[in-house]
């Protein structure tokens, strides 16, 4: 079974996102479990302490090696087997869909949630953490991110959502992002669903959703536009 | 003060990692706050329901035009002051540091969490949403991508982080990652911490730190690399 085990120092911050709707039911299915850690359990010094300052100075502190590799350490060998291990900082390889589904068809992840400055860059080599980043942008520590990954694997484990037809036709399954989606009530505020939807006409909508697709890409992700180019020309 | 109101169907996934650390103490002290808007609570239909089928056909559910609007427009007459609308979306422009800031300047965020396959495109036009994805992985709603979009900008309004310092050196701050980070003790498991850093040569330190920062930044993330070099071409 998938499992997330999750090292932090603010364990209470789990399971947000993770509790609720079609994710948290399947958890409670047993079809995939979530186990937080909490770092300061694994200090040794006064005063649980955990961080210490830089070496050759600067602002924020810094996560102790001794007491984060104790913490991995303890994870890793209480897991029956080996799963990667991410430690979330913005100094990461950007995460992706596709490293969601190699992470989604394994045993599970250990996630390592960073707090302060960082964590030693010698834990991260020595413990072979692999380092990912969710997004551009800084957060306070890693467990919002880690909401994020986790959230993103689950969702891909089959039985999970209701439809596996959904997790096919979305945005970054072959680099596009997705078609504009309407529903009900046909004229709402005077606007109305655009006439091919309601056509019946199965070839006609399906073009006009991919021509969608094409022009929402190209106008908000000029990246994924020249990848879908260029993969495009590879398959001619 | 900095509002962020959570449109969502899941308000129990919240506050997360908002209330933990630093970030959850600056909302006790006033810096900030946080309210959630539960949009099951705008729908005037049967069971309370709040989706509906595609129109022109496929998998999943849409989230209705009109019990949306009817939740944003609520929140909106509550609101002292216009804030953004943002719509967390895979199919949203990326988001960034310097989108963070902007958000923190200002009065707060109105935020929209999807779920299903989407909200009706008619809400995202009549509404004037702002369509913002987190990072190119799928999740299973918005609820996650709301705490890091929310986290990220909260620890930027002044008095909220300890020191104002940490926040200027770090990741994507003049386009580069962060340079490894070191602490106590010197040596751990045969490994020390690099002679330059305790050799108390301030001078030493910063240009090693910043060789550094460039190197894991070519390493890791080429699109990175690419502006930075651009930009110190323009500054000449």
């Amino acid at each position: 079974m998938f499992t997330a085990s999750v090292l932090t120092l603010f364990p209470e911050a789990f399971p947000g996102p993770l509790g609720v709707s079609l994710i948290g039911t399947a958890q409670k299915k047993g079809l995939w479990a979530l186990e937080t850690v909490d770092i300061r359990e694994f200090s040794r010094h006064k005063h649980a302490s955990v961080d210490d300052t830089p070496a050759g100075g600067g602002a924020g502190m810094v996560l102790r090696p001794d007491v984060a590799a104790a913490a991995i350490d303890a994870v890793d060998a209480s897991s029956d087997e080996e799963r990667p291990r991410i430690y979330l900082t913005p100094r990461g390889r950007p995460f992706s869909q596709s490293r969601a589904r190699e992470l989604a068809a394994g045993p599970g992840v250990v996630v390592f949630c960073g707090r302060f400055e960082g964590l030693d860059e010698r834990v991260i080599k020595t413990r072979q953490l692999e380092e990912i980043s969710v997004g551009d942008a800084v957060l306070a520590g890693g467990e919002a991110a880690a909401l994020c990954l986790i959230e993103a694997c689950v969702r891909l484990i089959p039985g999970v959502l209701g439809d596996p037809a959904s997790a096919e036709e979305e945005s970054f399954e072959g680099d596009l992002l997705e078609y504009p989606q309407y529903t009900r009530p046909r004229e709402w505020e005077g606007e109305e669903i655009p006439e091919v939807l309601l056509s019946g006409d199965h070839g006609r909508v399906a073009e006009w959703r991919r021509e969608m697709a094409k022009k929402v890409t190209q106008e908000r992700r000029p990246d994924l536009w020249e990848r879908h180019i260029r993969r495009q020309g590879d398959n001619r």
